[in-house]
């Protein structure tokens, strides 16, 4: 495991995750980018006993656990970015502040077939692996060392997968992220002199305009938004409920979401030829601290899915501002995903 | 020239440029990560005519702009993401914020040689590129439709660039960008408590513990930062003075911080096979508006340079969070370059 520490940077007041084991050269980067396709895959049946042993698995009735029979598995990151054990030790060091990089991180292994992902995935199979994701939040959430937690998905080197086969990602951290932060405090503000929530309002301006729709189904709106940062940038949000928190998500919504997911990337595989893409979870984070300035109120803010395909590069402009160049109007990212769902259904 | 807008996203309050010509289509996004090495320049001596005029450029005596005898050289960007014409049109159109794309895009070309980049360079040749650097954002600064002028530097594909020779960018905007924001406001924060600047209590501090230190002269301290968001992440920052403004750096500090670059990419260069970087100077913003809440006071901010060398992967949890994994202690990082640049000295 990844020896770590949490620690803050003054100058912006965000957390960093720094690995303090020693083991790590320069020519360890050696390897960027690159997804490891050789034969042998820790994630497929019958090689349970080299991962770490499940945390959760769906199984077949009777089958017994690390041992095939799953549908859906989940299990402890071998290279954990934060460890579970200990507590936190709070400490500053001059100007700087610092805690052990105490968290959970794990890996949700979406389907027993190496060689399908969500795109093949029936809506039932999508379904499952969603229900993992609010599962595992839900577990993890009891930990009251833990802030947030973060659901994410890596496919392809570019976008940081180092596995071909189709998993997701859990991490929990003991501090609320400064991007996190700077959403809720967005929304906190736009609450206080509407007592409307920010993405309700803007999810209700997308359907009534349409430009930037992509799909839509009973229970979720799947659009680019107006300010899109990268082409082709993809939000997928819950229409007429109050859920600030992912946990939230009821059964009988889960399947517009499976439903939408699908849709979405398999457009994206047959109009852009499968790209590199992450997706994150947004959502509130847990209740504590109590007196947070970022601290949601239920009905202010609404948890959301962002999607990103890797068709670009981060160059200096966007590290040094956060201002991004985007060179494809999500009006027209939105008619082309639009185009080929149509073609695909 | 690219049509351009400035939208606002209400979730971050951050600033996008969003193309607004329908040129782009998804096969565009074929080429990326992929630099032009074909044989021929525009930025070479002799294919002035390929280019936009030129804006300013140091030049032997006697040579005619536009043509060769050019020692730096700053044109306007061919494929500007902002255009310098016309007003700000300020609008809103429901949630959303809008205004047109309105700003400067130059390229400063740092070398007549095609073949040679900052590790090559002289402390001279290196100090006039940073003579250039601050000419052109004292000019720029002249336009009050400016917010912030931002430099930087984008080598290598996987870093941005797209062309080989050597060159360096700036953008002027009529926003001051959110990151940019972040930075002051903590900055400010802290200055309102201690009475100190934040960056220049943390470079007494890097001075004291030696841990992070890489290289230091008369004038300038490079470090690796505390919270190192990237293995050999390296920050530049002037010592003993009160700078908010990269503008006014002095004459007797500009062959120092000439002197601290090209050690650290000779560094980079030899022990890291020349990575692809970038580096952005950070600045305090134009004075305007005065009423601006990250607005900074002369003495609680300092400028400074960050330089990234790209890596690693920027993957989904990244992307969600801003709370970054790095696998390499910036100690361990500081160590390696203090011994390369040893070696190279």
């Amino acid at each position: 495991m990844l020896m770590s520490e949490l620690r803050r940077d003054p100058m912006t007041g965000g957390w960093v995750i720094i690995a303090t084991d020693r083991g790590h050269r320069p020519s360890d980067f050696g390897s960027v980018g690159a997804v490891r396709r050789s034969g042998f895959c820790p994630f497929c049946p019958g090689n349970e006993a080299t991962t770490p042993p499940e945390i959760r698995a769906y199984r077949d009735p009777g089958s017994a656990p690390n041992s095939p029979g799953w549908k859906v598995r989940t299990i402890p990151n071998k290279y954990a970015a934060l460890g579970i054990e200990g507590d936190l030790a709070r400490e500053g060091l001059g100007v700087y502040d610092k805690m052990n990089g105490v968290g959970a991180h794990e890996v949700i292994i979406e389907t027993a077939d190496h060689n399908r992902y969500i795109p093949d995935f029936s809506q039932e199979e999508m379904t499952q692996v969603i229900r993992m994701y609010r599962d595992r939040t839900s577990d993890l959430k009891k930990d009251s060392r833990f802030r947030y937690i973060q659901i994410f998905k890596n496919h392809g080197g570019a976008a940081g997968a180092s596995l071909e086969h189709s998993h997701s990602q859990v991490i929990a951290l003991p501090i609320t992220p400064r991007w996190v932060k700077q959403e809720l405090i967005c929304s906190r503000e736009y609450y206080a002199i509407k007592e409307r929530c920010l993405l309700t309002d803007i999810i209700r301006q997308e359907i009534h305009e349409g430009l930037r729709v992509v799909y839509e189904n009973e229970h979720f709106l799947t659009f680019c938004p107006y300010a899109a940062k990268f082409p082709f940038e993809i939000w997928i949000a819950p229409k007429n409920v109050v859920q600030n928190d992912f946990c939230m998500i009821q059964d009988n919504q889960i399947g517009d979401m499976a439903d939408s997911l699908i849709r979405v990337l398999r457009a994206l595989r047959s109009g852009l030829e499968d790209p590199p893409f992450n997706f994150i979870i947004h959502s509130a984070p847990s209740k504590y601290p109590k007196a947070g300035a970022w601290q949601t109120i239920d009905q202010d803010f609404l948890w959301h899915l962002e999607m990103i395909p890797r068709l670009t590069r981060i160059a200096g402009f966007e590290w040094g501002t956060g201002c991004h160049i985007n060179p494809t109007p999500p009006e027209d990212s939105a008619v082309f995903l639009r185009e080929r769902i149509a073609e695909e259904s």
